[in-house]
């Protein structure tokens, strides 16, 4: 039987960091992937790998998002003074979808067999199960890993609605294959892929209505941040009903007819040609045989402590197989820590307070380290600075000012607890901040660093300088007037 | 004579930020302004201060930038699938213009008058001229400082050029105020105005020749970034004509044939309807009355330390009046050097080394610190990390990666020297890297710091992965694969 130093069972964003870096790092590595997909770069046929990152998540949905922004922004040119762009209308989704499938083709070579196989590992097509504790059988072979790292990913939770099985949906994985526009489209939950494609779906002509169980869409974003998206989502045409959730799907005249019932009580019936289901993800661990090795699970996913380990200690599970974060680069990050803990003698453990995160809307939402609800609700003590985008230079000259800002709050000695920006390029300019909570650079600190005027990032040393303000005490202004004005004399 | 802590001449960038800073630490400020211009902001008079800044530079050409972006993009939104927006055209100036004007009428308020009187500053309508060392004449009044500070800025240099006054031009203060496309412009000048004009111009639907005297425009980027700009450049229909100057201008039916010379030899004409000049800039130092009171200074501008001190002590100049760096954000860190050394009694010294800035064309380009050219030619030991767009998702998705890239100089230590990003978001992204480099954070931490994927700020830490990949000898490499093939036995 061939022995690796690591088995790694899936190929998305977190197994294949684990192969590359183990790799690189001298390690002999077995890969196991179950559903490698067909791609073509520059004529040339690419097998890819790369889990739901790039066949069903971050990448298509952020070109669909880049499309949806292009005709939405062809519609806005008239704020400009520019004139001769007639209203679009609604789009050909096919040729959209076009456009997604190239941005996957361009990134697939790097997700490839091929790439990985070049790199020294070697892949595996077929599911992978646990056989032992160290033996793991893909197909009809098996392999012995000194370690086995489970990256196995997760699917679109499908809660069972009478009626929506056989009225069929679309999920993260399908709605990605649809060339037709639905002139109206039902989403289902308000999370981050939820309200990313309903804006989009939105932008490009048809009619969506999105039905979350949550007070508000975005859930885990402070009231005053989500009320800022669901504000433009709603100028843009969206209906949003929160607080509410579908309980019945019925076919009639060939389109779907949903019943939604409020939590409040009361129902209502949407009526139309299509439905995404986003109600939640459930991770990948049928199959695995994790009960005949003793690797502790729930239905929330694979138990894994603050080192990516798993109850038996040379298993490991990283991304959203495990969680607690449901992120590409969670799992990228987790990958490296895994890498550090199976293959070095000086152990890493999971830095969960520094983690950044964007819901890729417009405008973007982009988050780090604590809410401010999470703050209270755990009683941690911390004042909150905010500045508005509508008194940033450059965002006005964009015309993206309206309702946008950044908060940040801190400690008492202006150290960043958590940070949340709402702006079309929040993600962006999060980055700063991000470095700056990492490495306990205070907010006096990016007050008195320099931001090159008039970009956007000038709105961190704007919520510092609203910092800097609260040491100016009114005693201790009193006394600067008072030396001042004995030395006009 | 009313008596002041400090006399403001000149109510810019810096002259403003002087004096709302010093006046929140309780210092009586008098301010004085020659040119205040009226805007309307929701319906109201404002007569506004401001300088080059909010009246002729940063704000209108981010504005103008943004409405020519506007069309561009439209233009381009096939790239995406998008379908039925036909090509635009030639757009109408006075339109986007008018555009312009909103965006400065939105920031008005800000500089105005009324807000600084609010403030508890004496603003004086008028030119200021020094009297005597403590002594400013505005009109016919007279005020005492204890304090002087000069930040007058600058205006266009215009060199003599044989028929050019008869011919006549636009400059930075002009140009806004043209309300008719012109069908053809030529550009004198291949620095930051210059280029953002130009391309601004040519996407609004001029045809556009750029005469630049060095020999690629953006002369203090280093090469390899500047070729990414000319080419975009020149993708749009713009005419570059490098290492030349315009020797001569001729009126003949309504055009302007301007004789365009080759520092290598040779002329040629370009028959244009307007031209702008943006060959520079010099201080407004005329009518100070600076020789009076023994103010050091040359056609470069005022002398001033690292204190922005100038040969009188108690005079101070910031801005462009001085320089080195003519930026609203130079300026106004200078106006904070300034307040400490003149209230406070720890003085304060200007960080040369930390400013960031940005070209606002599309491409951007942002910088910080040494550029690569500079450090060659300094003879500083350095190493250079480069990371292209063509490798990060996000940039692939929004079709904007090709030819764009990140680079940092770094020391032994890992620690920043310089960087440069050219993308469309470069400004933006430049921040996380000017904190880095101010806070000392070597590019070893950037890349072990989480970057939410997929933003674009990912390029900050792929940097930092080619850094670490030096750490990795062979040598450590070879041991790495001994243990790892004795830890599979």
């Amino acid at each position: 039987m061939e022995r690796y130093n690591l088995v790694v069972i899936g190929a998305g964003s977190g197994g294949l960091v684990v192969a590359a870096g183990g790799s690189g790092l001298g390690a002999r590595v077995a890969l196991a992937e179950k559903h490698p997909l067909d791609y073509t770069h520059d004529g040339k046929l690419v097998r890819a790998m790369g889990g739901d990152c790039l066949n069903f998540g971050c990448v298509p949905s952020k070109a669909l998002i880049r499309a949806a922004k292009a005709v939405q922004h062809a519609r806005e040119v008239k704020h400009f003074g520019i004139k001769n762009v007639p209203e679009p209308g609604p789009q050909d989704l096919g040729a959209v979808m076009d456009y997604v499938r190239a941005c996957q083709s361009h990134i697939a070579p790097n997700d490839s067999i091929e790439r990985f196989t070049g790199l020294g590992v070697d892949v595996f097509q077929g599911a992978g199960t646990l056989k032992s504790a160290h033996e793991v059988s893909i197909g009809d072979k098996t392999v012995w890993g000194r370690h086995i790292v489970i990256a196995t990913g997760s699917r679109a939770m499908i809660y069972p609605i009478p009626g929506l099985e056989e009225a069929k949906y679309v999920t993260n994985e399908t709605v990605f294959q649809m060339r037709k526009l639905p002139e109206s489209f039902l989403v289902m939950g308000g999370g981050p892929i939820g309200t990313e494609i309903s804006q989009s779906f939105a932008r490009l002509g048809s009619k969506v209505t999105v039905v979350s169980s949550t007070p508000h869409i975005c859930p885990k974003e402070d009231d005053d941040v989500a009320a800022v998206l669901v504000k433009k989502l709603r100028a843009e045409g969206i209906t949003i009903i929160d607080n509410a959730k579908a309980t019945k799907v019925e076919v009639k005249n060939g389109k779907k007819v949903v019943t939604v019932e409020a939590k409040a009580g009361g129902t209502s019936t949407v009526t139309v040609d299509e439905i995404l289901v986003a109600t939640g993800r459930r991770p990948n661990i049928e199959g695995l045989n994790l009960e005949a090795v003793g690797v502790k699970h729930s239905a929330k996913g694979i138990e894994a402590n603050e080192k990516c380990q798993t109850s038996v200690p040379h298993i490991w599970a990283i991304g959203d197989v495990s969680g607690p974060y449901l992120f590409t680069h969670w799992a990228g990050y987790q990958a490296g820590v895994v890498i550090q803990n199976a293959l070095f003698p000086v152990p890493a453990s999971c830095d969960y307070d520094n983690l950044p995160w964007t819901t890729f809307t417009e405008p973007e939402i982009a988050h780090v380290g604590k809410s401010e609800h999470e703050l209270k609700a755990k009683g941690i003590p911390h004042s909150v600075f905010k500045a508005h985008f509508n008194h940033n230079d450059r965002a006005i000259c964009d015309g993206e000012w309206e309702d946008y800002f950044c908060k940040v709050s801190v400690d008492a000695k202006g150290l960043i607890l958590g940070a949340t920006i709402v702006h079309p390029q929040a993600g962006n300019l999060l980055a700063e901040l991000v470095l700056a909570k990492k490495h306990k650079i205070s907010l006096d600190k990016i007050a008195t660093t320099i931001h090159a005027y008039p970009t956007l990032t000038e709105i961190t040393a704007a919520v510092g300088r609203e910092y800097r303000k609260t040491k100016l005490s009114p005693g201790l202004k009193d006394k600067l007037t008072k030396v001042n004005k004995w030395l006009r004399n």
